[in-house]
């Protein structure tokens, strides 16, 4: 089968690669119906990180399992199934504790840019639908992989409760379904920190209450605005940059959360800075395994629409374009199909 | 009459100072009847905080009020009164939301070690006792204007639970107080790092049921035994240096809780290392105030006895000798009598 492999800074390919194959009785084989390329891949395509050799790519999914391995028992051969982008026993005491993106026995995903995927610790992992869904209900069920249950994460570790004010910060797939994820758990005003128009008018569509399209100290002072001088309740950092920290750090109240799921990248914090602050900081790969379930429900019944964040759609074979589209942000998030 | 004075490392110099007035309505004059030095006092007396001038000192109190302002409702004179390090209208957004010490109006008291002080904000900022206390009580009462609401916040930051395992990072009076609070709360297992035989005896007495001695790699290794591998629900750091820092993040399981008091010094936290910890942090100045009617209760009722870190009683004016105690861990924490 083919895959997408990365190269170095900006150069992706799409090339022959082994069949993925059982290799340990409590793996399956998921042949993937659409997958997609995650912010998170910008970073080393962009060079952020480095590439000391060709990498396969991709860790958001969803699929038909074709084989389970002998000690599968949880998931079985023609299930639609959704997984995390880490792999989790769920059993062991950090998985029972919510936190499976921490499991003992994690792995990484990463060569789901490809028509078949191994998944690992499949029992523990996988989540099946209720049945084979239909073509339209698939950006939403693929968005969970990810970026809709990081968004959730997010919303979830800023504590965000039914009439508090929350701002996000960044503008990202990941921030337009944190706004998703702040208005379904009952948030009074939303706050969304954009400069785009597209993005605005999802975040709106989203449950956005108010743009604010300043950066730095002006967003700070807008902010700070917004809220009566007070700052925000909760405050969902999704970028992961250290400018991205710092207006986190300054939108939010003391005593108030900070939930943060972008990948910190040259982010220190001065500790006694951050405790002059009184903030409350959580985040982490988050553990969407612990919102499956209840996140799938909601697209099933069609509550929630997180596929929306996918602008474009590209066949497989052209997930370079896909990167490029995202790095040029002509696109929020590039949906492939296999 | 005379007060404490730093003028620079190691001099500490007990000498005239003006007579405390009344300068706005809402202040309040209290006549000290005990005080003591802090172990965050140590910090500009070993120099890690630069003194360009010299500086009066002292931040715990208790004592009766002499007079107030005309706008002092909730106290009057002839009654005993403990108040917090920071001062707070208590009726602001942050007061209200439980962050005293974040107070839109607050001002630190810096001028305690002395036997009158003025105490701005006195409504929001002192609480009276039912009566006059007994001699025996005020030990106790004192402690609650800083240590004690500080190891409070401490255990309450790191969301300290019935049947939970707590690990606190320091063996001060903070340290041992965080023990304490965490018996209050409902801790199952109470392990306190401490080297120091005196210590690690009123550390049982408050209810450590586990003493590590060791620092660094092998507390990291006991803890983890001590835990089954898994790290601590909750951790109290409770000393403010990069080292204790790491302390406090290697003892926490994944989604456990810090709750950090000591005043950071030379604290840099990676943000990407932080993140794959999936830690929860928050501390900061203790909103003592918060805490300070349900600990006079405790106090009252004999529940508590947190007057017994003060292992060194001196009258006010060998204040000098408090700090070299301290300084040299001769005793946890100097009581001044003036």
């Amino acid at each position: 089968m083919k895959g997408t492999v990365l190269y170095g800074p900006g150069d992706v390919r799409f090339e022959e690669r082994p069949e993925p194959k059982i290799i340990k009785p409590t793996d399956a084989i998921v042949r993937i119906s659409v997958t997609c390329v995650c912010g998170s891949d910008l970073w080393p395509y962009r060079g952020a990180n480095p590439i000391t050799q060709p990498t396969p790519m991709g860790h958001e999914y969803c699929g038909i399992v074709e084989e389970v391995g002998s000690a599968v028992k949880a998931v079985r051969p023609g299930q639609f199934v959704i997984g995390s982008f880490a792999t989790s026993d769920n059993t062991c005491p950090h998985c029972q504790y919510g936190y499976q993106s921490s499991c003992e026995h994690r792995e990484w995903i990463s060569t789901a840019q490809a028509p078949r995927l191994r998944v690992p610790l499949a029992d523990g992992t996988l989540v099946a639908t209720p049945e084979v869904p239909s073509d339209e209900l698939l950006p939403s069920l693929l968005a969970l992989s990810d970026v809709m249950g990081t968004g959730w994460f997010a919303a979830d570790a800023a504590n965000v409760k039914p009439g508090g004010t929350v701002v996000v910060v960044g503008d990202g797939a990941v921030g337009l379904l944190g706004v998703l994820s702040a208005r379904q758990m009952g948030a009074g005003r939303i706050i969304a920190m954009s400069r785009h128009e597209s993005r605005q008018k999802l975040a709106r569509e989203f449950g956005a209450t108010d743009i604010v399209a300043e950066r730095g100290d002006e967003a700070a002072a807008r902010i700070k605005d917004l809220t009566k001088g007070i700052g925000a309740d909760s405050v969902l950092e999704c970028v992961g940059t250290p400018e991205s920290m710092m207006q986190a750090i300054s939108s939010t109240r003391p005593g108030g959360h900070i939930g943060y799921v972008g990948v910190p990248h040259g982010v220190e914090l001065n500790g006694e800075k951050l405790f002059y602050t009184h903030v409350h900081l959580h985040g982490g790969p988050a553990p969407v395994r612990r919102f499956l379930p209840g996140l799938i429900d909601l697209v099933w019944k069609g509550k929630i629409n997180p596929g929306k964040v996918f602008d474009l759609t590209l066949p497989l074979d052209k997930v370079a374009e896909g990167y490029r589209a995202m790095d040029e942000r002509r696109a929020i998030k590039a949906l492939l199909r296999p």
